[in-house]
């Protein structure tokens, strides 16, 4: 069934399907990667962090990079997020692959957060 | 590509991909119904509520039913979320099909907490 208006975003609210899969840009336009999906802390209903997929050759050997929710922001024009960020300090940053598990423990979201300058509010 | 664990759960985050399509039963164990998407605000990355597809054949003639995210519990013996409501009161909730479009503005979101006694936090 095709997805309609109302199922996908609205003014302040977005669909959790319209942001899976969408394309993540770096500062300077160069396309990074896509939102492979997000975390959600199942208590409170906070988004803690999206997962950039990134690198690799359809979807064998790419990584999973952890963004703060905080860092995408949704450009209308490239049709996809960019985040404010080249592709160094994103390969610098916290990382897995598709079969480690990481610790998604508090520690672990402030590392996350900390590497991209932020505090971790939650 | 499988899912591995690493992408899919932790102790207390959950992808959002995981979340969309689980059952979900009402408070008698009767399957109300899936977990269609969810609605995140966009400069928060809070979650709203979640949309439970409804009713019809195959996907034809279903409607969405906002759910406030604090209502849906998820139960390991049955796979799934199970609410406290039975199937008239969400029958009688707030709810839009597939081709009209919601207003999801803040009057909208106290009117679905309100209708399952929850305050609107947000």
């Amino acid at each position: 069934m095709a997805e309609s208006i109302a199922t996908q975003e609205t003014g302040s609210l977005i669909a959790s399907n319209k942001v899976e899969g969408t394309a993540v840009y770096g500062a300077d336009g160069e396309r990074l990667g896509s939102v492979y999906n997000f975390m959600v802390n199942k208590r409170t209903g906070q988004v803690e962090y999206a997962v950039l997929q990134f690198g690799g050759v359809l979807g064998f050997g790419s990584d999973y990079y952890p963004l703060p929710w905080n860092t995408l922001n949704y450009d209308t024009g490239q049709g996809g997020y960019v985040v404010n960020l080249d592709r160094d300090t994103l390969e610098n940053g916290p990382h897995y692959g598709a079969t480690a598990e990481p610790l998604h423990d508090p520690e672990y979201g402030r590392q996350v957060h900390s590497h991209y300058g932020l505090s971790y509010p939650y």
